[in-house]
């Protein structure tokens, strides 16, 4: 059998003298009064169908072709021809059909042919992918990771897998998932009275990451430009569109770079990645555009196009302040910007994507970088106008004496942090980094308002089906 | 400043009469009789290092650079000559020599220039990457991992990111970690005095993945061709060189498959990466060959060069029982083959990479198909020379009332595979995949024999540090 996924032929990569064969499920089927059947099929290889047209003269014309019905799995084989039709340029003149498998009951097969609600999707996770809507998100997360890998790789960067399993809280304050073997209804305790943990897996209490950073950090000290793109997680009891609790991150370590440097790598990755899917997923993004969000095209070419935006944190208070703008949180110097001030500044103020830097040192973690007024730290965010922030990072800091003085004034203790201190202590190095947050990515790409559709299988509170 | 890694110089690709920037770690310094100071500089963009040439003409001669040791980090700014050395094409002649973090004891400093066993490497994972060995592991695993993502994408598979978070238990027997934001110190009892899930963060007891597998079949009766390449985990309390509690798996799973087709997957699959990783990292591998074992080349050439050997189940047991060889397991139909039996048969017998097919079903999961001799499933093992088991893989069931009269077989609860078994309800199809242990595929390819070296940060029983 020549076999030839549906985007060859849609392509007009196929011969049209020659018999090929297309594998895939049916989409739909309609019957003319001539005798003929149009089979739409998919195979997931790209967005649009194969329209396949089945004469009554073959032999189970009558027994099984007009039987199909939604989602069954058929092998086709026939030629390829111009089709005559306005929807497509190629069609199929099957020569052979051979069914593969039935829909159970088709009557109440979960994914009939015609619009679901992404709520109704989600229950049914494991089908949602059969769905247009499903099918076209997977295709783009993937063009999107595949140039992610890309982007790094050309520019001398190498992928780092950062533990998933830790016993170290980065950001130190997050809540996170315990990982234990221990068994609960038996929990063995210590001399004290507590749980004995070194009795468990670990010998010590373990969690899942909440991010690779530190971690990539000690990479990016040996082999200067590092990435992970990998799984985080977060055990917030947050039910919101943005909020998931295992979800993918972006973040890439570089040794020897400033706040700047990472400014210009986050534009310059966002216009290389949104460029990638302009170009590839084309089909995909028509899609969502006529159905989700009809700017979404607009949207990414006008990104491309435009220098990002670059202030200062103080003088975005200023910004905020002077704008004459009714926002629901006060602005003040000291606060952080919620979502309303973000995306005044992006879609009001600048008209463009902007990066804010240099935030006060009380809101921003403990590993950034101190600033010489002694009240900011290098820290920076990337809003996106429609989105708000897609991107968070900062000059990390180097300097030792520093680091240990912002631990202390956090109530961190630095035995907790040896290892991250050693970095300082044994040739240390100026480095920035940043992280991303893949499925926000995809729902700046797709225009889709919940992450919950972005991943395959959405882990949130209450949910961990499939 | 014109700032350039040390692959590009070593590499020819920076102009002799332009003056660039370098930004790395001292490796070693050596100073001659004659004022001349030898720096060996690496970035880790390369294996080798940068031979730079320091004239104490310079201001910082006396203060700084006789003062550098290995780890220092130091940003040098010359113009690159053709080296009279017999050891490099290329060397640096510096004008400025700016040190940015000294060794706080050179003394003590843990990464000396010197050789050090694996076994301290892994106590200072966070600075081993520094180390000649394992940053020539990071660029393999790099590499390994591009060539993945590049093979499946050119091939017209999309990625898919299965969950890590499961309240599924894959091959129905595994050791798995479970996932909690219960507080031991105070759980929450049901009415029935056991231990209330429902308080928990997913509302039901919920455990790290052992297999993205049965997901990925989800996608891939929607998407045709899939794979994953993602963490997974096992709570084995096993302190071998072949197993990590986290370790990366790569799953390729295909409609319309079976298990020939796979075998040929796996098959063009690691000629693919075998070559790639001989192109593109021949600087780490010749280290590999000079350093662990000086067959790597050799290996991966051989590998690529010969067809793979294709064998029955019952074949090989039958080739076993004839080898007149005294194996420590005794052979007989039934039996899981051991290591000795795997080698003898890649090495002795085949003397090639061999595809062993069609296991008892006894010894296999409930998702693989049943062959028509009711005797045995569509399994398969690559084994190759050296190493044994690298891939492990099946066609799928996916006959609805075989795969029930399975799940019975083996004391398994259908309703527990409902989401599973819809896929056979709903235009199933034939389906196959396997799965790669990304660490053991290093293994391989550089012939370390612990997978701890092989992984950035290991995850074995007691331990969870960094």
């Amino acid at each position: 059998m020549n076999i030839k996924p549906v985007i060859a032929v849609l392509q007009g990569l196929v011969a049209r003298d020659t018999e090929i064969t297309v594998q895939g499920w049916v989409r739909t089927r309609r019957d003319s009064k001539a005798g003929l059947s149009f089979i739409a099929v998919y195979d997931g290889s790209c967005f649009d169908s194969l329209q396949v047209i089945v004469n009554n003269s073959l032999a189970n014309y009558q027994d099984e072709i007009l039987c199909l019905t939604t989602g069954c799995s058929v092998e086709i084989t026939g030629q390829i021809v111009d089709s005559p039709g306005s929807g497509q340029k190629f069609e199929m003149q099957a020569t052979k059909v051979v069914v593969k498998g039935w829909i159970e009951d088709p009557e109440t097969y979960p994914m009939a042919a015609k619009r679901h609600s992404v709520e109704y999707l989600r229950e049914v996770a494991h089908l949602r992918p059969r769905a247009n809507l499903i099918g076209a998100v997977t295709r783009v997360r993937h063009t999107l990771a595949q140039a992610i890998h890309r982007f790094f790789h050309e520019k001398g960067y190498f992928w780092i897998s950062t533990p998933l399993i830790t016993a170290s809280d980065t950001e130190g304050a997050g809540e996170m998932f315990r990982v234990s073997t221990l068994d609960l209804e038996n929990l063995p305790l210590a001399e004290n009275g507590k749980i004995d943990f070194d009795k468990d897996f670990f010998g010590k209490e373990a969690f899942l990451t909440v991010s690779g950073q530190l971690n990539a950090e000690a990479y990016a000290c040996a082999l200067s430009k590092v990435y992970t793109f990998g799984p985080t997680f977060r055990a917030e009891n947050s039910n919101t569109s943005r909020h998931l609790a295992e979800f993918w991150m972006v973040e890439p370590e570089v040794a020897f770079a400033d706040l700047d440097d990472v400014a210009d790598l986050a534009e310059e990755m966002l216009k290389y990645l949104f460029t990638a899917v302009l170009n590839e997923r084309a089909d995909d993004l028509a899609f969502f555009a006529e159905r989700v969000d009809t700017t979404v095209i607009a949207r990414l070419q006008d990104f491309i196009n435009k220098d990002f935006a670059q202030v200062d944190y103080t003088d975005a208070i200023k910004i905020l302040q002077e704008s004459k703008q009714s926002f629901e949180n006060p602005v003040a110097w000291g606060i952080d910007l919620s979502s309303e001030h973000e995306r005044y500044l992006a879609e009001e103020h600048f008209k463009a994507p902007v990066v804010v830097k240099n935030y006060p040192k009380e809101i921003k973690a403990f590993y950034m970088r101190l600033n010489d007024d002694n009240k900011t730290v290098a820290a920076m965010d990337v809003l996106a106008p429609g989105i708000g922030e897609i991107i968070g990072g900062a000059q990390r800091e180097e300097r030792l004496e520093v680091l240990d003085t912002r631990l202390t004034a956090m109530g961190l203790k630095k035995e907790d942090y040896s290892w991250y201190r050693d970095l300082r202590r044994y040739g240390t190095v100026p480095h920035a980094g940043f992280g991303l947050g893949f499925e926000r990515l995809i729902a700046y790409v797709t225009g889709m308002k919940n992450v919950r559709d972005l991943i395959p299988f959405p882990r949130t509170p209450r949910n961990v089906s499939f």
